[in-house]
């Protein structure tokens, strides 16, 4: 049913057979380490696919289903089913092709899911579940995934990486820039510093970052959301600091702080030849109720206001005069609006040598669709240069979103072919398929 | 010439003979409730196709027309010619194919209007107004309308609507949220409470909205400016309501005291089932020139800065949290830029067994056009839930512009044929044809 | 190879031979009025084609080029061979049809640079440009350009410019803005004038605003920079002036006096007929180190926040309230988010016989591209009146960028051939044609 989906023209198709057997390297995702190395088996379709997927419950609601048959505590078979009745509604949002995808390449279903063949297929499912080990090392098999990088903490144990294996780490750098007295002292124990200043706290982040090098680190990811302010250093942070480890800070202290970490990881980020994601614009204070009853990540997040650029060109500016100067930087967008703003920005900063050092990343989060990918490859390729595009990754949870690889493939090859058909994009079938090919899996393989 | 308009495909003309004949419900416009209850009969072509036509006006004074041929003095056949002669030059506009279908659809004429035809065209209007009884009634029932909605103020006369009619009242609550002595005086009077405060004003309220829900009223409206700031409770609303009693408030005394009555009422449309739209992001303020020849409603309002999404935010999350809790709520972009913001916000709140607790509207205003419409459904598809649209109203003062439901169905016919036939809508035919009547017509024949 | 690139329609072929041998209206740009004068001639291809052209400059630094081949040292071949290597990856920036284009155009190539080809293609175009006398007279007749406005300041020399010549001046309006010591001396030498104080200042630049009236000036333009606000006036610019006379000012003295001297010149504009252009949106300021190896016109700067609207509103309102009061505006949006609410202000304001008062310029600088001009186009017709559109211009600093006519009437005409054919642009072929004639042509003719 999905074999010709979103590819939109022969043209597509042909590009599409040059990059769909690719491997895949997916750079930053929220992937269950403990699954990983445990490579627990699923034995049951709402714990593979369904639960870890926040999207999902969004849809839910937005349809009215009661959060029992979301997060709550109805029996499985019910919340399948009120997940099945709800998904032919779902045209046009990408969950609707995403999970016909992942129905289709996983167990071999090419059906629609609807209220009439929900409990069928509910048991359909689960006897493959029991017919088949599907375990996180076959998922990571059957997506060809070369290199998988779910996301650590600095402080996270660092024995389940291997250098040189399929799983590598992805650095999430977010508590690292607004310390509290439990993580300054986690901090403390895992580096062997102790933290009594701000000179002992970056060297103690120091001897961490060293510590992800060495298990295979390459890419690491900050969230500036709504409202992201970048402050130059005001001399204050020693003493903001100081009242960090033992107290809370006030939100600008926290900002001002905030700001003055991010420079310094980034610099440090720089020396290490990490590449670093900013994912900006998310809005994550929403509904007080939803948070309550779903957690904090329970897919209720929205998308903040533009971005100030300014901030991210004065961090970009500050970086540049470090002394260990400017890495490779990645510019997510949540906000549509801020997509020429940070596509842009790829010809405002350069060093000598590095062929994309600021670029735009994929469509982020709840812009990855087939609207949002288009949006971010035409906005990269008219402010910026599309050929330096890191990648897709999946930045998910759930083991079957590898699959959207194979999305986001199919939606660049008929990008791509029509530029060639209608005579804009007028190189070689060679180079184009060597392009092709850089976008899919060179350019992130490379990053690596 | 109009029979195919807009109607990009054999698969857009398949879904739109579903959609065609259905009737309109039309749940907030502008039209006279003092002609629908005469049934005024229009005998001369400039008061029915002009004169109430901002949006016509607007575009000769871009051409460069003499105001005394908008809204001045002139004869009206000269004010005819004057907007024949600038006609052909509006393509582009939406008010090109709007007008056609107007003058194809009313008069069976199939003429692009010109300088060269209009002195003819002029006479000929006229004879068919001077051989036709043409009123509102008669336009209501040629355009298949089965509800429409006029705007009325809280206190306005309640007489002239039947709860089970063609014509029920659309609720414009903007006065009740900017109280002055007069409107708290008419309050008063039409209540039967004598508000000397916030409690009494909230009980007067109460009672009148009372009043407005036994006539039929199902959907309220309030305009949330460019610059909308929602402020939480500072305990200093009462104060501020005691000075509104006897003189003007300053700005910022008038938003904080908006914000507070905001909240209020969206309690009290909730407990009542009523639908809230919010008209967000005009910029009323633009040329005082042009206010003092034309009027308020002459046109010339503005598009705003993107809203700061927190404002609405903050204030669904309060709603949440009162006693009467959240009921739906139809946000209307008047700045294109707020459209993914704003659609994602059907997922960030939720309510167990409302499907649609809070949606995108259609396009709203200047952006009631080709684009417009595609670039909200688009949004609505792709960060909301498509299937959750609460279809179209027209939002006018004239009794033709009821032919723009026509102009949205084909619009969304083609749309939705296109994503068919990519293969990206892939439910049967019939579940396709019942999606697209509820987004046409069922949806909002729901909420009424 | 691109002959019928951008034409994507058999429609636009047919419209596209109407208008692709009409003369070219340049009206604003930056072409070097010395070696127009001087009629230099061209012998090395890195003069002419990327020494004069920083998106060029840009391209590279993206891809990783060391800055000494692009604005340093290194040997022209070199640069020349680097600038080739890049150029394949150029796919889907503008830059890469443009380059074609001025091949194909100017030196009858048909091949895409790349870095095989990169060292016999300078011997080639070196060759060409000993064999033929390419200067900047020959490129004008080449490009059949009937006039070309390069920009001057107020204090420039005058002589070089014939009131009915190929070449006349597009005043650049900035300096006047902000006045220091140097320029107000030079303004008051260039107009006889002993500038004193504000009222002095005022009556010097209207001498010298009669005086490039007289060598045929009829546009000027005005950066409204990222962060611009329009500030009533607070009677303290005489103040502000006499400080400016003889120390720097302050942000904030500074940006009221760029008001208050904005509202004047604009009104002095509009009495002398002139159409004054506002480019708004720039970011200048990015990296200080690429500003310190490239200069100020180096290619790095970014697009800045989204205008706050209500400051172009004022500042029309103000206008439009003063003795000499408004003239023709064109607003030239650098953030696509801005497109909407520029455009939507041509039905704003108005002016009893004047068509087009109020509209969108061209796609600008960053956003000069399909994307972007389809953009423009779109929106100036939904939210204006498409015919009013002033005309392409280049805004560019090199003689080859002339070739961006072609490049706009190859997209303006597939845009519109495309209604066409849809059944949304309903005249007649003669109509359509004459329109399409104002666009290319006519409409920038008669604002000369």
């Amino acid at each position: 049913m999905i074999e010709r989906v979103l590819l939109d023209s022969e043209k597509a198709v042909e590009l599409y057979n040059c990059v769909k057997n690719l491997p895949i390297i997916d750079y930053h995702n929220h992937l269950s380490v403990d699954d990983i190395e445990k490579d627990t088996r699923f034995l049951n379709i709402c714990d593979l696919w369904i639960k870890p997927d926040p999207y999902k419950h969004r849809a839910m609601r937005m349809y009215g289903i009661e959060e029992k048959y979301i997060t709550g505590d109805a029996p499985d078979k019910e919340k399948f089913v009120k997940w099945c009745s709800v998904f032919p509604y779902l045209i046009g949002n990408p969950l609707y092709i995403w999970s016909l995808m992942e129905l289709e390449r996983v167990f071999g279903i090419s059906e629609i899911p609807n209220k009439d063949n929900a409990e069928n297929l509910y048991d359909v499912l689960n006897e493959f579940l029991a017919e088949n080990e599907i375990t996180p090392s076959y998922l990571l098999k059957l997506f060809n995934v070369e290199i998988a990088c779910p996301c650590i903490s600095i402080t996270s144990p660092t024995e389940n990486f291997d250098k040189k294996g399929t799983i590598r780490p992805s650095l999430r750098g977010d508590d690292i820039l607004i310390p509290n007295a439990d993580f300054i002292k986690d901090v403390s124990e895992k580096s062997g510093v102790a933290v009594k200043n701000l000179d002992d706290y970056k060297r103690a982040i120091c001897i961490l970052l060293e510590k992800v090098e060495q298990i295979g680190c390459k890419f690491t990811d900050h969230a500036l959301d709504d409202g992201f302010t970048f402050y130059e250093d005001d001399g204050k942070n020693e003493k903001r600091f100081q009242k960090a480890i033992k107290s809370n800070l006030e939100k600008e202290d926290k900002d001002h702080l905030f700001s003055y970490l991010l420079l310094f990881v980034c610099e440090e980020y720089a020396k290490r030849g990490f590449t670093t994601q900013l994912h900006i614009g998310a809005k994550r204070e929403t509904s007080d109720l939803l948070r309550k009853k779903a957690g904090a990540q329970g897919g209720f997040a929205a998308i903040g206001n533009n971005l100030d650029v300014n901030s991210v060109i004065n961090l970009l500016n500050a970086l540049e005069k470090t002394e260990g100067g400017i890495g490779k930087i990645v510019l997510f967008a949540l906000n549509p609006t801020d997509n020429a703003k940070l596509s842009i920005l790829s010809g405002s900063f350069s060093k000598d040598g590095v062929s994309g050092l600021i670029t735009q990343g994929p469509a982020w989060w709840w812009c990855d669709h087939k609207k949002g990918i288009c949006d971010m490859l035409e906005n990269n390729a008219v402010f910026g240069a599309i050929c330096n595009f890191v990648g897709m990754t999946t930045d998910s949870r759930s083991f079957l979103s590898l699959v959207r690889h194979d999305y986001f493939r199919r939606i660049l090859c008929s990008w791509y072919a029509e530029k060639c058909e209608k005579g804009e994009f007028l190189n070689s079938d060679e180079l184009n398929k060597k392009i092709i090919n850089k976008l899919c899996y060179e350019n992130a393989k490379e990053a690596m």
